[in-house]
């Protein structure tokens, strides 16, 4: 008889943005006339760079030539080419990173997902509340325990290290996800003393680095010394460059990075997770990697900022309303995401229907992120502009 | 302190075509001036169609244009186009398949090695010997307990069911990997019985499934009657159009499939997959979705068909050079390998070094998929023909 892995049986029943569009489907099936803004969901909307496609077609073309055609990986870690970019992008923010420690992705998702499987059922998995909700799910169904550090309105929603907690692994995600929090240099550095202190390794998850204006804050956990001993750090091209239909992204490993044996025998992590990847993946498109790496090339560099200068005017501007409106919240200045308390004490699931209801604006209920995001609530400046503009004076009206 | 997954101890330290890989470059660093004709990992050699090419480079240009941006799929389960082009294609081989139960992915080994994350680790998992090194590594570093089902001379490298014997999940693949061998339409409703005998359910690896002439073999699981309440079928794009450096592939899961909890209760398959797809999984590159579905047009399948004569006449050089040998082999006929018994008694790997240090040809040594594939050696018809061509004939005077 063909048993199920029981831990999925403790997953709630479905996937946070499946519940959104669900009702969101719902609604626009009795209001098939009404238009939505949707600032819900952490997607992209404008166009991928054309040198990028053009990187793209090229790498088309070449497939259908004997001569330059590419067939399986040899190390299915990414083409030299595009680790080689990817490392030059970390040098450009103070990040050194060998380009061997790199190992290409079809997305951030996938390796973040994926990692759990190189670490036993017996490490306590700390996350902070709230979170991007793969880092549980992932962990539920491998059956780790998890406990959480608590993200709230008194520490900014960017939570600290307690040295009296035990821990193994420790998810971060800055520019964080939901809250639009940024660790500072310092705050970083503590993490990593209290991951060293330990033994435990900390998965940094950057997505967002790209968002981050302030010059002084990281946008590596490698920026910070000593991370090479406890960190992998797993970003992606996804908000940086557009690239949620297209798929790539990487996972940085440090080449001494270990974890241990029940005997307490250290054991090689970049080698385990080459391991795993060996067995069950193949590699990214090698188009999609030749897009990868026009992002890193000056143009691309330059067509890609802009992208993120509207975004970031696009947040900016959802700042302001919640300034003018009194409301309380947290990023949208080094982050693509506002992070806002629900106001007159509403809940999130209630102030979602209210916004969906009252001016046809999807948000995220911040509570789907975790408990502590109960009465809070999630926007996003992937939008354009005249959609948050628009979204922006119907909140203001309703509000005021 | 981070723990380990400890069942990665108990996988051998190499991947096979790592080893290979690790014993080509130092025979090439000994002797640089000499080329070597690779049999031996399974990879294509012969472009995609420009009928492909010029699809993904459509779909590149879409990525720049906000009207035709594609951002995250609403399911990550792949377009509707694809599916329905999936669909499509099984129906020509007589097998009914909804395009909602067909699941686009990055490739067969991903979805293979995968899969394993929704079953417990209490299951007993059966896999043939010899078989494709995925099943056996991704159970173990699962922690499954594994048996195996002997393929061997006597039964032509195609395993039966034993009824005496009882297992959970059973891998099956056909034409199989590595060894040629095409299960008949009798052999699989054996299968398909015994598996339903224990409510069992099959893993159905059809990677190979183009290279079979012979129209009364079946070309998927789900030409045979019953199952569809036994059976997963995965399958790709690699072996069948050029894919293994595009990267698409699908998996079929019957609606109605369904595995138990250890209360005896059933749960959904298909639920449980999409799941764990939804929280680890972000679909596949919009352009290489649009490549794939290309492949399924008349243009892209009489194109496709004609790379796959193209290597089905180096499997029919190959299988006359064996019988010219009075070399015992299975596979050739509807399947891209050859399987063949190592001359004078020789070993796997013996036999791997000699044809590399005396005729500069590399095969794959059989003991790599298992031990019943010790003294059994595999070559590949993906080479050119030339190249097939000049190894047969090297091999005819070495063992003459």
């Amino acid at each position: 008889m063909a048993f199920i892995n029981e831990n999925f049986l403790d997953l709630k029943e479905n996937y946070l943005f499946i519940d959104i569009a669900k009702k969101i489907k719902a609604y626009q099936a009795e209001n098939p006339d009404k238009a939505l803004i949707r600032m819900g969901i952490g997607d992209v909307t404008l166009p991928i760079a054309p040198v990028v496609a053009e990187a793209m077609k090229k790498g088309a073309e070449e497939m259908t030539h004997k001569e330059t055609f590419k067939g399986y990986e040899d190390s299915g870690r990414g083409y030299e080419f595009l680790r080689e970019a990817v490392a030059g992008y970390y040098r450009s923010f103070g990040a050194e990173v060998d380009p061997g420690e790199i190992l290409i992705s079809d997305g951030a998702k996938s390796d973040c997902g994926n990692i759990v499987d190189i670490f036993g059922e017996n490490n306590i998995v700390l996350i902070t509340d709230p979170a991007y909700p793969v880092y549980v799910d992932s962990n539920t169904m491998s059956g780790k325990d998890i406990i959480y550090a608590s993200s709230n309105e008194e520490n900014g929603f960017a939570a600290m290290p307690d040295d009296s907690v035990d821990c193994d692994i420790i998810y971060l995600c800055s520019p964080n996800n939901p809250t639009g929090s940024v660790y500072t240099k310092e705050q970083l550095e503590k993490w990593v003393a209290y991951a060293k202190s330990k033994s435990a390794i900390i998965i940094f998850d950057s997505a967002y680095e790209a968002f981050i204006r302030d010059e002084t804050l990281p946008r590596s956990i490698f920026c910070i010394e000593g991370a090479r001993d406890c960190a992998i750090e797993i970003c992606s091209l996804s908000k940086t460059a557009g690239f949620t239909g297209m798929r790539c992204g990487y996972t940085v490993i440090p080449k001494e990075l270990t974890a241990y044996d029940t005997d307490g025998e250290p054991v090689n992590v970049f080698k385990l997770w080459c391991r795993r990847q060996g067995s069950k993946f193949n590699g990214v498109s090698y188009p999609v990697q030749c897009a990868a790496a026009a992002v890193f090339t000056p143009e691309g560099l330059a067509e890609t900022r802009k992208n993120i200068d509207y975004y970031m005017e696009n947040a900016r501007i959802m700042s302001e309303t919640c300034d003018e409106l009194g409301i309380k919240y947290t990023g949208g200045k080094n982050s693509p995401y506002i992070w806002l308390k629900c106001p007159n004490n509403m809940g999130s699931w209630d102030f979602f229907d209210y916004l969906l209801k009252e001016i046809r604006v999807v948000g995220t209920p911040g509570e789907g992120f975790g408990p502590n995001g109960k009465g809070w609530f999630r926007l996003t400046a992937f939008g354009s502009k005249e959609n948050t503009i628009e979204a922006m004076s119907r909140l203001k009206k309703l509000l005021k």
